[in-house]
């Protein structure tokens, strides 16, 4: 269960903000990250993360061979090799928050090499084709769950203190879609194009989603059996890790509609989460800002992007950054000798 | 007159983001804002800026003797210490991106202290209040005018490549609600709180407004007219500051409802300025976004903040910064040997 946050430091945390010299509640969303941080961190001047890792969990999805993605299931496999070149999105936003960069072998159908800033947790080859038959076993659904707590150790170990998933597998917004569905949102308030499909894709992936549900029949008070049956093991390894950094007090910074999804099973998991989860941007992906909803998560950015691998949450830790450093830098009006006027507290 | 843009190198600019290893269009905003830089620059590829300046313009408006807002006019000038001594929002945003910080006196009541980082630039003791009289004569318009334009041709010695704007002054809200009236915007789609007023001090404020005008009347199709009888010097050093940088090829980030009603004052004098702009935020000021509407602009970034000092629009130069590295530092499907799939151009 997520290590329970000081919620009582929020009182003072707000006291010291509003001392600050700017206008009460000026600073808007800055604010409330600042003291979603000081909950967290049980500090009013909450410390700066030491390290940020980016998780990009790779994987591939059986359903791919219904024709639901514009791109070929091998993609998968070569924008791995991208992202350990350095070259994807998410390495240059990385480079420019200074980020580590961490590439996640959750289940690519073809055999990886292990190199460097890879790390191999293949729970299989793929998940199956969920419009013929659950997407994974239950064991396999529990064994990525704890791949993913697995990393949330090392990071431990390693002092990450703040982590962004991302995620890349060709399929993964269908696979979104069908979690989504799976715990009760309607399917026409979700589907969407994901990252480029047309008309005709995107018939064929409701019609996969809803050949999904109504084949395997997961049940929404399961969020284990949601997994295993429309799921993936990308996205039990993302759960996995989101409820083992709650677990060790690490926030999480979410990315697009995919790691959205795959934090919704974990917050089924335990609602407790969404005291540790920041929403880094809200995607161009229409079942995003419904889902974040339900979490209670106010997306930070919004530059309609729509790419995933990590490249929102990316970039939202610079404004998380800049949350921490507005209550720890700021001047008091004490301090700078500003008169408070008589504003009224308009939030 | 604005330098004009290359806008024909867009298209290839264009075509280059389309080859990058990502979905076509998926980086949203961020590949706006990578044309724009590429127009100004002339570069497929632009070159980041060297330096970045955020020029806070700060300034006395008479009207606040009319109430209309929640602090004494005396903040003004602490706020100026407090920039200085590096308290300010501002300052701790600024260091965030690297940006350097530069105080304007465009009319401050009192008199200030030369000192490093702080420009003294005073048309005079703080402006009239309008809704007695002109805010000041059109001899006097002009030299703000003037004085921002000298403050656009040291940033060029300066090699500064991406200019800020930000303003600090008590009642400067008002005086943009005016300006806004003055050129046809309806008061009541514009008259919001600034930083924290209640229902009598937006009453006053709403009638400070209409009297400025009635009295005034000033001429919609003379933007130095507007300027002279409902703006301020602050407003005129900003316009000449953008109009001096679109000039001399130098792109400008706005801030929020004051810079942005500032611009549009320079806008009225040369609509081609909107190839330099960005809007670095949407205020949660309701005016704003009808102003930057008009100017065809789009936030970048909505964080509910409503400060001024630039804060917006600096942390928004993060923003532009990474939309430049995804331009030059991304591979291309070729580079990364990633297949390109049957995307359409959703856009």
């Amino acid at each position: 269960m997520a290590k329970p946050v000081q919620e009582q430091l929020i009182k003072e945390a707000q006291k010291h903000l509003d001392n600050l010299t700017k206008p009460i509640g000026s600073l808007g969303l800055l604010e409330s990250i600042a003291l979603k941080m000081s909950a967290i961190t049980g500090q009013v001047k909450p410390t700066l993360p030491e390290r940020k890792r980016v998780y990009v969990f790779a994987g591939d999805h059986g359903v791919v061979a219904e024709g639901v993605s514009a791109y070929p299931a091998e993609v998968t496999a070569a924008m791995v090799a991208n992202f350990l070149a350095g070259g994807a999105a998410v390495n240059v936003f990385a480079r420019h928050v200074n980020a580590e960069v961490l590439v996640v072998d959750a289940g690519v159908a073809s055999d990886l090499k292990p190199e460097p800033g890879l790390v191999i947790l293949k729970v299989g080859k793929g998940t199956g084709n969920f419009t013929r038959g659950p997407a994974m076993t239950r064991l396999e659904a529990e064994r990525s769950l704890a791949y993913g707590k697995k990393l949330a150790q090392q990071a431990v170990g390693d002092k990450v203190g703040l982590i962004i998933v991302g995620d890349m597998g060709i399929g993964n917004t269908t696979t979104a879609t069908a979690v989504s569905v799976a715990f009760g949102f309607e399917v026409e308030e979700i589907l969407d194009i994901g990252t480029g499909i047309d008309q005709e894709g995107l018939k064929k992936k409701k019609e996969a989603v809803l050949k999904a549900i109504g084949l395997n029949k997961p049940d929404p008070n399961d969020p284990i059996d949601v997994l295993a049956k429309v799921g993936s093991y990308c996205f039990g390894e993302i759960a996995g890790l989101i409820l083992g950094a709650a677990e060790n007090g690490i926030p999480v910074v979410l990315d697009g509609f995919p790691t959205t999804a795959a934090a919704l099973i974990a917050w089924k998991i335990d609602p407790k989460l969404t005291d540790y989860l920041f929403a880094g941007h809200l995607s161009a992906v229409k079942g995003h800002r419904i889902l974040l909803e339900a979490m209670e998560l106010e997306p930070i950015l919004n530059l309609q992007m729509r790419l995933g691998e990590g490249t929102g949450g990316v970039l939202a830790t610079f404004i998380i950054e800049v949350a921490i450093k507005m209550a720890c830098e700021m001047a008091t009006f004490e301090e700078a000798g500003v008169s408070r006027g008589n504003e009224k507290d308009i939030e």
